[in-house]
């Protein structure tokens, strides 16, 4: 195997997707820090909107590697590590290299700038996975790149990938399909995913705007669709469905401090910027044309049930990880619509 | 994210990997090398029989790393490469670390003892993931040990995993089921897996010493079941069927040198160690009472043609990986054989 820059990146990418969809407004960001001498300190990421950026942790994480002292770690807020390594760092970090998967931010924002962090901590190199293009923050590499920095881009595919729902929801929306099988395609006949698998997705649905959900599954399933796992937030439902008329005693329907849109049409998606649909493949094919990616939740076992059905349709595979028992799939067609290949029998 | 003695051992325990059943009959087995200053220098693993060990590659391609030096590239015979780092070593692997899946050999076989060509080059700390405790190699860890070298065993649950196929073949036999379907479990209508899972089905072909494939299977398929993308050997073959009668211009008859047995029995596969079963759930079915490990090419496709079917069956993901465009995914029982839970409906 090439120890490269990619090897590292590719160790920070794969941190990010740990918390894919939870940063949200923000993009999953992840990053390492290699000593002078080119041993690994840290490798961290981005957890939460509101909390530090990853560069800020991963470089908190390799100061308390390099020092032991604990202290740091007892900082959560931005500025205040900002402020505790300008104190303490010592010269520690000239010479040192910092992988992250997005171009650092440059401005002050909720947090101060990371390109400034990382100019006055002396690092000697930054190595950045693609380019921040939008927004206030722009121009990381640029600053840093002018005061002798050496800055690399590396316009790396994966850490394309892992920011595009990002870049969706900035401008306009992202819609991500879920749903969860067995090995073999079954479905439904009780709990499909592993405790892990179902945790991640109630801290799924504590970030998202909406969630969109079938007038059958409703009906059938008598959800709550909550967050209940994570103690998060219940989103925002929008049943898609002709008829109008449901059950009242549908638990979803109690959850407090959320509303409940029953409609036949998507104009309310207009509305969102960050929507998971849940559903089966009847579902899908009604909104394909609004569907970004599929993320696919798949549990070890095999089972005879009923199974998702298309006419072929080819994917690209743009992450899998282990969650607990599972594996979670996300996946993407290459350079068309979804909708160009999500066809019903 | 820590980084600790088992994240560099799972970076050689995924390297190992892409490897599995193609170091047949010796193990799967992985390395990494880190500078005495926590660097890493490389990661390597036994990619085949009778050629170098994990520990020779991965110190060769350490060596290499710290000189430039490429004429070490040049040599492929593992006696050769432990003499040119005895000549050219230079102490540049004072204050190293090792990482190994395995507890280095410790005996002349068909190479030098890795223990030796450790212990010579001076190395500080050597970390095994799982002890070796069959066959002559055995005792390596004692060995270094007993010259002051570091010695820690991790007895890692993926570096038992990593080698179990090994253990079983090596004792008695293996056998594995593999099967390639969609997304969605869907399998047949036309070629499923990648290129690049398919060769590597060749390469496993190449390598194994009996494939099993069911009658039905070679009446309606009429395969070929060669290694022919890998140039490789093709494999003896059982077709397990009660009727005998085969139009013989079926492709696999025609390949040279090979056997193919036909019968209504597994007596056969006693003499035999590494064998795969290639076919459906209905060939699993019906031998199950043989079968250790499932692996699945996963194709990132949705479709609706036939799916395999089973009873609730419940397993354990021992390991998944990118193969091209498709995932692989080897899976067990926990506890107890896949008879128990493999059931037809």
């Amino acid at each position: 195997m090439i120890i490269d820059d990619n090897f590292y990146l590719n160790l920070a990418i794969d941190e990010a997707w740990k918390f894919w969809g939870l940063t949200y407004p923000n993009p999953p960001v992840g990053g390492l820090v290699l000593d002078r001498n080119g041993k690994i300190l840290s490798i961290s990421a981005h957890k939460k909107a509101g909390e530090p950026h990853s560069e800020v942790l991963t470089i908190r994480d390799a100061y308390f590697s390099l020092t032991g002292d604990r202290d740091i770690l007892e900082l959560s807020k931005s500025e205040d590590i900002h402020n505790y390594l300008y104190q303490n760092h010592n010269t520690i970090f000239e010479g040192a290299t910092i992988y992250t998967t997005l171009e650092p931010c440059n401005h002050y924002g909720k947090t101060p700038p990371c390109s400034l962090l990382i100019k006055n901590l002396k690092f000697a190199q930054v190595v950045i996975g693609v380019a921040d293009t939008l927004g206030d923050g722009v121009g990381g590499g640029e600053f840093l790149n002018g005061y002798g920095i050496q800055t690399d881009f590396i316009e790396s595919q994966r850490a394309k990938d892992l920011i595009e729902a990002f870049q969706m929801w900035q401008k306009d929306r992202f819609i991500v399909f879920k749903y969860a099988q067995r090995l073999n395609g079954s479905i439904g006949n009780g709990i499909v995913s592993s405790i892990d698998s179902r945790k991640y997705v109630h801290q799924l649905r504590d970030k998202i705007d909406l969630m969109v959900i079938g007038g059958n599954s409703v009906r059938v399933d008598r959800p709550t669709l909550d967050s209940r796992l994570v103690n998060g937030k219940a989103p925002d439902i929008l049943i898609y469905s002709k008829a109008k008329e449901f059950d009242r005693t549908i638990p979803l329907f109690s959850v407090p401090n959320r509303k409940v849109y029953i409609e036949d049409s998507l104009e309310r998606i207009q509305n969102y910027n960050f929507i998971m649909v849940e559903g089966g493949f009847g579902l899908l094919d009604s909104i394909a044309d609004e569907v970004d990616w599929l993320m696919v939740f798949v549990s070890p076992q095999i089972a005879s049930t009923e199974i998702f059905q298309l006419q072929n349709s080819k994917f690209r595979i743009v992450h899998q990880r282990r969650v607990g028992e599972d594996l979670v799939i996300w996946l993407k067609t290459n350079d068309q619509d979804i909708r160009s290949v999500i066809k019903l029998n």
